[in-house]
């Protein structure tokens, strides 16, 4: 086990010792995860973290090294409480692969004060990142329309967010990964082609050897291999695959260019030569909208990197973690531009007999559901139980299930809320039962 | 140890089985790190990453459990190549905290093609992750001319990330980390203050309790605390902060409104109150444009988040691990879009006898240095060792020698590249004694 109790900001571990000097540290609180807002003209966001958050949790603990790398910012009781620290408290929250909208609880904590207030930075790191990824990876494979994308952006980003980022992207319905840190840990389906040093490796005393670079490619992984045809001209390249590898070569790709005038060419050239089976592959700066642009193109396969693990613009979620209620009071800051809810609340999900959802509705915990404006329509509870007494409940979804509940969940958007353009949330929140914050 | 072996494409693993299959495992290849362009608009670049980079590579082994993992990946020849695999090459770069440029050789790595494949993803990863960073960092730095940042962006991206945020961040200049692994790993000084929570906790029976909230900080952390005081009403909250803490308090804390003119109308008010020497702390999505626009203001201490760990718009730095030598020979992509230049490079920078740097020159690996174009400048080499043997050569820039490294460098720049606004990198590159590629 390796310890993420560090992955803290000072300032918890000081409120901490203050708290345990003023006797607060026990205050029965309750604290909401949460995005003010959607990212610049985004319509929905993806939950994504939340079991990588479980499982950290487990391993937030104040060990020997990190007590002694503490001694000097803290005192010793509050070394002590540290020593002896384990959630003891209860959370609830979004299911993963769940959508949200601003305003949306999509994790509630509750505990002591100092019990809870310590899990902020992990938690909000978490969510932030895995939510950024995986809200772009899901409009990414809105805009595929069906075709697969494999996650290739490991090497543009931090090492170990990378793995986190191809798991939030295999949950946002992505088909596979190049990272293999991703495959040995969340068993995420991994794929790979070649890269250009891969050819220009066979270069010689007599030049540029593509055709050898092929042939030894295909020698040791057959013709279901796919073979990177544009490191020198492309025309030659897809020629030297076919030749090379039999018209029953599985695909070629692309990684640079104009990629819907070449995926056309390479389409023509590979049926001209009877390859009529073998697939294109496209990789290079694609995001969403590059994507979308090649609907019409013959493209069997995209690969995408940087605009994925970086969130496509939005390379974080915004998330905050407040201080919602107080032994029972709900509570908010009250100076300017950042109003917040107090109160613990819980969130409904209205949605017509077609199963397209109308509002998300925010009312007080404890209170009765509210009903929906129109009436009739149908409320799903939106948390879920996550831990209960410092531990793990059974059933939360696994990875796998996150993927499929996305999936679910985004042809109950309307229509418009599936568009790339810029524009206001899917669909509204609206708070009912809200009480005045003290 | 932790393998970070796995924190690798497949690609590369599968390059390596096609190649020890091939007989081409062992050709003596050069691949280079470089920036193709700076990320729209900035002027320079920050080198950061590479001490982290040595780190990850002692522990870059296929133990048993990698290879454990990587069966069904890859045949069991390679899993045998793997689990000897250690790197025994030659690393050469540019120092961590130096300044580059795009087509800057950052990085040159010699060995045998498969040995020097396998570190694409990991290298990558770790240089574009930390320059990302350390590049914005530097931008802020020289926006808040003199004044010190504090780094406070853990919870705004991976967990991980956040702790090589820091270092970077660091590394660029700030002052010190909310980040307690930052301070553990890398001993770079960690700050806090309190969160509004702090606040809110106080709240009782009787409704809020701001005065009770910062008897209770200052009681357990002395009036040397800084006191968050935007909860409620920002001037009652300076007024209490100084009832309570007396007019010795260090610092008040504004994380929300205008900052500009908050900061004012606080400093007016703790000089009317006597409190002369406490300090204004601001935060809330500051990047370099807002810190360069409260330059005038009466603000001591700047905390950033957000837009610092996000690379303030360029979350990643694009750099590229490409072939470019094969047995001697220079080789190069040739097809649309990505012309590279062949060819071991190495790197000088020209300097005025003021010490502002003129132009960046790269030259054929083996050849004489070549003469500025000026022809009297001062010429300084870019590459030092990094790796001999496969082992860490002695000497290798801390991280602290990198900070001031790069705080010299910053100021050889011509003035205008030291400017926020978008425009074309600071000094030029030259190719001399380039070769054709094959």
């Amino acid at each position: 086990m390796t310890s993420t109790a560090l992955l803290t900001d000072q300032y918890e571990l000081t409120m901490v010792s203050a708290a345990l000097a003023a006797g607060t540290a026990d205050r029965r609180c309750v604290f909401e995860v949460f995005a003010r807002r959607l990212p610049d003209g985004r319509r929905y966001g993806v939950v994504a973290g939340t079991g990588r958050l479980l499982d950290e949790l487990e391993n937030f603990r104040f060990g020997p090294a990190e007590i002694d790398a503490l001694r000097g910012v803290v005192d010793e009781p509050t070394l002590e409480w540290l020593r002896s620290y384990r959630f003891g408290g209860e959370i609830d929250g979004y299911a993963e692969g769940e959508l949200y909208f601003p305003g949306s609880p999509i994790l509630t904590v509750r505990g002591g004060f100092a019990e809870a207030v310590v899990l902020e930075t992990l938690a909000l790191s978490i969510l932030n990142h895995d939510s950024a990824v995986a809200s772009a990876g899901a409009r990414m494979v809105s805009a595929a329309a069906g075709r697969p994308i494999i996650e290739m952006g490991s090497r543009r980003t931090h090492e170990r967010a990378a793995v986190a980022a191809a798991r939030a992207a295999y949950l946002s319905g992505l088909t596979a990964t190049s990272n293999l840190e991703a495959a040995r840990t969340y068993g995420v389906p991994s794929a790979g082609t070649a890269a250009h040093a891969w050819t220009l490796a066979f270069t010689g005393p007599g030049g540029s050897d593509e055709r050898a670079a092929f042939a030894a490619q295909v020698a040791k992984h057959g013709p279901e291999t796919t073979l990177l045809v544009d490191t020198y001209d492309i025309t030659t390249g897809v020629r030297n695959a076919i030749e090379v590898a039999g018209p029953g070569l599985n695909a070629v790709r692309i990684d640079s260019g104009d990629l819907g005038v070449l995926a056309r060419q390479v389409r023509q050239q590979l049926d001209d030569l009877g390859a009529t089976g073998t697939k294109i592959v496209v990789s290079g700066d694609l995001d969403e909208y590059a994507i979308a642009s090649l609907r019409a193109e013959p493209v069997d396969l995209y690969g995408v990197g940087t605009s994925l693990v970086t969130g496509s613009g939005a390379p974080t979620a915004g998330m905050v973690y407040k201080l919602v209620e107080v032994d029972g009071l709900p509570v908010a800051k009250r100076s300017s531009h950042k109003e917040s809810h107090g109160g613990a609340k819980r969130a409904v999900r209205a949605a017509r007999d077609t199963g397209t959802v109308v509002e998300e509705i925010l009312y007080r915990d404890g209170a009765a559901v509210p009903e929906s404006a129109a009436g009739s329509l149908n409320l799903r509870e939106l948390q879920i139980p996550l831990v209960r007494g410092g531990d793990r409940v059974d059933g939360v979804p696994t990875l796998t299930e996150a993927r499929s509940h996305l999936a679910r969940g985004l042809v109950t958007l309307p229509w418009e809320g599936l568009g790339l353009s810029h524009g206001d949330p899917a669909i509204g929140t609206r708070y009912v039962n809200q009480p005045e914050a003290s």
